[in-house]
């Protein structure tokens, strides 16, 4: 069950006034469920993307680069579930230009003003004609205060729902922010088998739209790992209708900082929410390392314990099993590094210090820790300033038997 | 259950002249299993060793490195499961020493003519006072046809013991390799929490030895990853009685070769078996890629498909589900990769050519090569003549269960 969280209730998912909502059970893979979404954007929206590093991109990733890039505003989204058509190559690069071209039809815009996200499995040919089916049912129930029903769509082995909305006033004007994400295995920096579409509706420029996505990316999805697997879909959109009336946001501009904060603060909540609905998932863990030379060595120390399988099952059966902790800091590849020096602690106790278990550490206090639903791993590597901060969740019996029945 | 593997029966591993092992059950951990065990050699032989790279590497492991640097010709090994003394700062570099020189003592030799290993739980004290205790019962069992005795007391989550022998005529003298072997989880290239002990009667210079372990293990033990975890324990040791009465092997001379195949097949079969008998696997995997650009690529793909949780639940659960390997092929982190050139088969199938599925795979052929108990999976990158080979194996429940479990 997910660790501490629940389904929004559809009340606290704000409006965003010029974006519109619509879904539909479109069979794609299986019946009976919301598979397709179409969101609409308002005239003299901005939008911006970052998407998976994965060099096998699904299809759709490369039509949104496409699209993203082409001048021609994007006026809406389509996204199905059920198949990814990744792995697919020149036919499926077709398949979803069709569903874009049918949308675009449907709306009376360019087929370059639709972008197409895909998530689900990979190696299999997109049902076009099916989610091209869904679209009249979808388009008639476009509506703003939808969100819900939104995240519900693009949910896969999800168990719940994911969304919140976040309120500001900027030059006078309230300003809102909602946003909807999906995982939950292939979880990885860099983004994840995650989808995520955040959208204000806050006029913001297209440039300081580019910037702000890079920094509220960097503190939020890529900081989430599940499985350490990187997904050829991953794609975070940003939007901004511009409908609030504030002054136009640009970078440095008064109110760029405010709304970005408040954007990364929805997309934290977003991307935690991913990890406490990880496969399998029984504890929400946080890792931080501090003391490191460079961002880049804590995040080495940082991911090698939250991949290591042999740490996250001994958390998933609250076991202070803690040298599997330092054996994963000592391959992390940190050059020169000072295993005597470098302090380990499970929440505020001192587990480990000069090469081995602090003299003070008693095992109770490892398992009282480990019992809790959220658990704080911290390392001090004691050689320099930076820091990191990463979250993951456990490996449980659950995570092996989703994976293992996930296409029947 | 072990994949394809069954303990060896005790006739098979052939004594080696020079080679005696006693094992004891000292109850370092708990009661009623062998978990000590000595090795002595005769004088004259030679002594080479190669560990782990992990940076918390364990007290027995520094103890190993500077021993087989003392220029004290080594005389005798010591193992003990249950406690694998890591993590343990200078309290564990002294409680080894201290067991070191309670076998030198009754042995008749220096404490630095004694090598010590170690494995089991890290970051809990090494209980040297019942390591030592179980010496005199296991001094009195020396003998030279132990081997499968010395396989089963080095044991941890091992389910079956590990052991090979060949033979072969050098300078018209019948030589003999006999090793055996550890695993079964925190297994990795650059060793694994695995313990290797190879012996020969062949006569072998230092130089050679040195030379020559180093080959050995780059085509065996570094070839095999269980769950990516690389313990803090890792060791082989090569020895070499010299009591066959051979012309000494020097490094290029005549025999060097022929005896450095022979070490290398019984490394390779005590590799492989550590797969098979890796923690809760059904499936042993052959991961071969071919046509890199450099071996360093080559690597970088099998083991991002032999780490990713995903495709080994997938392997589990006889899921050809084999979008899984293109996601890990694209995110390996090969540069400029062409993921429209590559190819993916399954045993014999093409599966993957053009960017996505072979157009005439069914998945009928991919679910039939799933269901063997032994899996090929070859990627061809096509863009170089590179290639390797590393062997893995599934991801089950009982790997979670054996994990969450194993200090209980």
């Amino acid at each position: 069950m997910p660790v501490n969280l629940t389904s929004p209730a559809a009340h606290t998912l704000l409006p965003i006034k010029g974006v519109k909502l619509g879904f539909a059970e479109a069979h794609v893979r299986k019946p009976n469920r919301k598979d397709v979404l179409v969101i609409t954007l308002s005239e003299g929206s901005t939008v911006s993307g970052v998407f998976t590093k994965n060099q096998f991109c699904a299809a759709p990733v490369l039509l949104c680069k496409d699209h993203l890039v082409s001048n021609q505003p994007i006026r809406a989204l389509l996204v199905n579930t059920g198949c990814a058509n990744a792995g697919t190559g020149e036919d499926g690069m077709q398949r979803a230009g069709l569903t874009c071209e049918a949308l675009a039809s449907a709306l009376d815009i360019q087929p370059k003003q639709v972008l197409p996200f895909s998530t689900g499995v990979i190696l299999e040919p997109l049902p076009a004609d099916k989610v091209i089916a869904g679209l009249p049912a979808a388009i008639a129930n476009l509506k703003e205060d939808n969100w819900l029903n939104a995240a519900e769509a693009i949910m896969t082995t999800d168990i719940v729902a994911k969304g919140t909305s976040r309120q500001i006033i900027l030059s006078g004007q309230k300003v809102t922010v909602t946003g909807i994400s999906k995982g939950s295995g292939m979880i990885h920096p860099n983004m994840a088998t995650m989808l995520g579409y955040i959208a204000t509706d806050a006029a913001i420029t297209q440039s300081a739209l580019d910037e702000m996505i890079k920094d509220v990316v960097n503190e939020s999805f890529n900081c989430i790992t599940v499985d350490g697997d990187t997904s050829t879909n991953d794609s975070l959109i940003l939007m901004a209708t511009g409908q609030a009336k504030n002054s136009e946001i640009e970078i440095n501009s008064t109110g760029y900082l405010a709304i970005k904060e408040l954007i990364t603060e929805v997309a934290i909540e977003l991307a935690q929410a991913i990890v406490r609905d990880g496969e399998g998932a029984t504890k929400f863990m946080t890792v931080k390392i501090e003391g490191g030379r460079d961002e880049a060595e804590c995040r080495k120390v940082a991911y090698a314990i939250a991949h290591s399988p042999l740490i996250k099952t001994a958390f998933f059966a609250s076991d202070p099993n803690l040298g599997r902790i330092l054996a994963a800091i000592g391959y992390a590849g940190v050059d020169q590094l000072d295993v005597n020096a470098l302090k380990l602690y499970l929440g505020d106790v001192l587990v480990a210090e000069n090469g081995g278990r602090a003299a003070a550490y008693l095992e109770e206090q490892g398992s009282a820790v480990m019992k809790e639903p959220e658990i704080l791993v911290r390392v001090d590597l004691a050689r320099g300033n930076a820091t990191c901060t990463i979250w993951t969740c456990d490996f449980s019996y659950d995570y092996v038997k989703i994976n293992a029945d996930y296409r029947s």
